[in-house]
């Protein structure tokens, strides 16, 4: 019941705003008793997506964000205790996750998508291959390969709807294999956290600490992680914990799967190559475009281990037949052309200046802060020495004018506090008023409205 | 382990023409016991995929056609016993259920989508509604409605890969509900059949006669049904049956599952109207682009009585978060600016032309054969008086260069001889010609061999 009542959140049925019925007409109406009501609506409520109120009802207050396997923005009040304000208060939206979508490459899309369908054969617009396009297939293995050392012939390549969907496809498998404790980062994602769950494998949460994932805590069938840059601290696994990680699945036929969800966006120094370069026997990679392009694409690509292709294919297939065939050939044309690795460049640089100028405001109005996790992504991390919890530092941003995600909202277990900020979708002048904001809002502690409001 | 051949077979890493390793040599290398090796093979044997010759081993001759719920292309060697010929010797490939892939509106479709490239927000580009993009399900909901009588608000539709992946999202459902005993079409599509079966419910052939499938046999949680054009008999469900069918779902709380595949295609008279207008608590509604514009488009629609509406999304998000946006946009701007319609009309026509002169052909070089489910659709039924097996008429028809389906093919039970005739892919001449090679292979029963090859 909680699942309906949330996927009618989702579906913009049960609107924000909406009050819920009262319990026990709801109860009455569905034949079932009224615990199972009062049940459903605490649920929506320890998820963020209604709030109670004495006298009011149970009213909807959020819709349920959508996830995705590395960008969890879904909120807990649970957690937050407190919801935040309306997004009417919000000047600056730092969620972390999400790309800068006003850069998507619409000419050199529309380009490549003409000389497609100039070129399209019957074959090419039939039910197709469920892995993907053969021509989609060879342009991922190849620049998987360059910028990734990523080891895969064109037939490892299955193309996915996105690592929402990989994590699916992985989850069944494992599932069926009766593999089913798999250990996931924390602090992690929650999107990828739940996806498993879905698919009845059990999300096992692992502590990250200044290496990334802490291998030795691991006694799980497999391990799913974001080794390139943690999400969401920013931290690279090291070369001890990368070897430590390999022998580990190699000792018992573990499954390594490495969301490099963000692989494309890094700055000062080259970027650490995918962990399944030196596995392809025991890493399953997963990427996307949904951070180069934009997550609305729902396209992405799954590199397993051998032995499990035959059954990823048999589960995509079951799925949906396959991806859909034109943008995957407008894809494999993008990377041809070179048009994909200049968009990158041009995105990259811009990405770089954004980041520069949210790291050098925060350093002058947040002169004691640390700031971790900004040689590669879209996001990068904030610590204060501060004995108020990251979420409290969050409300009194948000009470400022600045939406920024408390490290606590992506944890399992408690830990130091953090903040995350997402810089990709604002220009540097934004991010630099951003910064003084924050800085108005972090070091005057008793000040949780908004000076002027 | 045959899943894993299988698929092995699909993605082409096992090519037509490898010879599969001695059952011994991979028994020994994957530490299984030969039995299983040989059941395996026997399996691919069975269904089509491989053939073993004394001496020569095991080889696979074809890779598995890609099931789609209307469009079985699937073959079974042990129903079909000799293989067909090879391609090469096919001039007339007259497989049901593919639509004429050159008539794709590429210059409309391209126009569409550099409209919508040139007006889409980075709202549109983000993590999206898993239901679908509002503006696509609110022109299907209209569409639906003027064209197939369908009762749907805009938010009752959830945009979905295809026909394949709703039968797949309601499988789940009633397989998590315990009502997994489901009524398929005998005959009817294999693939639907898989598809459900893979998903966990129980899917039970029951008969189609003359009117449709034979309601008073159902005993059924819910049925899967092709009502406007039979597939493959293009049988068109009698007003008799719909309305047994309605009584029968609301007198036991049933699903209907309405599989409207080829409602585009419509030709002398007004099309029936979907079931779901007369029972949108009863009919989960489902249809898709993959007859009017590619089956590689992956892009449908979904219309599922509300009660089960927010499983189905729940479904929808953990498999995939949502079907691709830019895609569902250009779908949109297609039906709202008539492009779409006009596509249909212009393909209709020729179409007709088509069946017409096939239904001319046959009549002229097949005298005594009946032909029927010509009024829509994209094939037609053809039955003779004959002795001799449908399976064994379409390998005759093989020998003289053109593939047909034998009725057999789609059939759980035994029944009356059929061959199943697609003429969507061919202008009217060829088909013309197809019927003239026709009459020569079936009227000359003791010839098996081509003249003249």
């Amino acid at each position: 019941m909680t699942d309906g009542l949330r996927a009618a959140v989702a579906s913009g049925r049960l609107r924000t705003g909406a009050r819920l019925p009262a319990t026990r007409l709801l109860a009455g109406e569905l034949g079932v008793s009224r615990g199972v009501v009062v049940d459903a609506y605490q649920r929506l409520i320890d998820e963020g997506l209604a709030a109670a109120r004495t006298g009011a009802g149970t009213t909807i207050i959020a819709r349920p964000r959508v996830r995705d396997s590395a960008s969890d923005r879904r909120r807990s009040l649970d957690t937050l205790r407190l919801p935040l304000p309306p997004a009417d208060g919000i000047d600056f939206d730092l969620s972390p996750g999400v790309p800068d979508l006003s850069a998507f490459p619409r000419t050199a899309w529309l380009r490549a998508e003409r000389a497609v369908l100039d070129g399209i054969t019957a074959a090419d617009l039939g039910y197709g291959d469920p892995g993907g396009a053969p021509w989609l297939r060879a342009e991922l293995a190849g620049w998987l390969a360059r910028t990734r050392g990523v080891r895969a012939e064109p037939d490892d390549v299955i193309v996915v709807g996105g690592v929402a969907q990989a994590l699916a496809l992985l989850a069944r498998t494992l599932h069926a294999a009766g593999r089913s404790r798999v250990a996931v980062e924390d602090p992690g994602s929650r999107g990828a956290r739940d996806q498993l769950a879905h698919w009845g494998v059990r999300p096992e949460p692992v502590p990250v600490d200044a290496e990334g994932l802490v291998v030795g805590e691991l006694t799980q069938d497999a391990a799913v992680l974001t080794p390139a840059h943690q999400y969401p601290t920013g931290v690279v696994l090291s070369p001890a914990r990368r070897r430590a990680l390999l022998a580990w699945a190699t000792s018992g036929d573990r499954l390594i799967v490495e969301d490099d969800y963000d692989a494309e966006h890094r700055y000062d120094r080259a970027p650490v190559a995918a962990l399944q370069g030196s596995g392809p026997d025991e890493v399953a990679y997963a990427g996307s475009v949904s951070k180069s392009l934009a997550p609305g694409m729902r396209l992405g690509w799954l590199i397993a281990p051998r032995r499990l292709q035959a059954e990823l294919l048999t589960a995509k297939h079951d799925s949906d037949l396959g991806n859909p065939a034109l943008p995957q050939l407008v894809l494999a044309r993008l990377l041809a052309t070179g048009d994909y690795e200049r968009h990158l460049r041009t995105v990259r640089g811009r990405q770089r200046r954004r980041r520069d100028a949210l790291i050098e405001g925060l350093r002058r109005h947040l002169p004691d802060a640390s700031v971790t996790g900004v040689a590669a992504g879209l996001h990068l991390m904030v610590t204060v020495s501060s004995d108020i919890s990251d979420i409290s530092l969050a409300e009194r941003a948000a009470g400022h004018g600045v939406l920024v995600h408390p490290l606590s909202w992506h944890r399992h277990r408690p830990g130091p506090p953090g903040l995350i900020l997402g810089y990709a979708a604002h220009p540097p002048d934004r991010l630099t008023e951003a910064a003084k904001r924050l800085g108005e809002a972090l070091s005057r502690p008793g000040q949780l409205s908004r000076p002027g409001r």
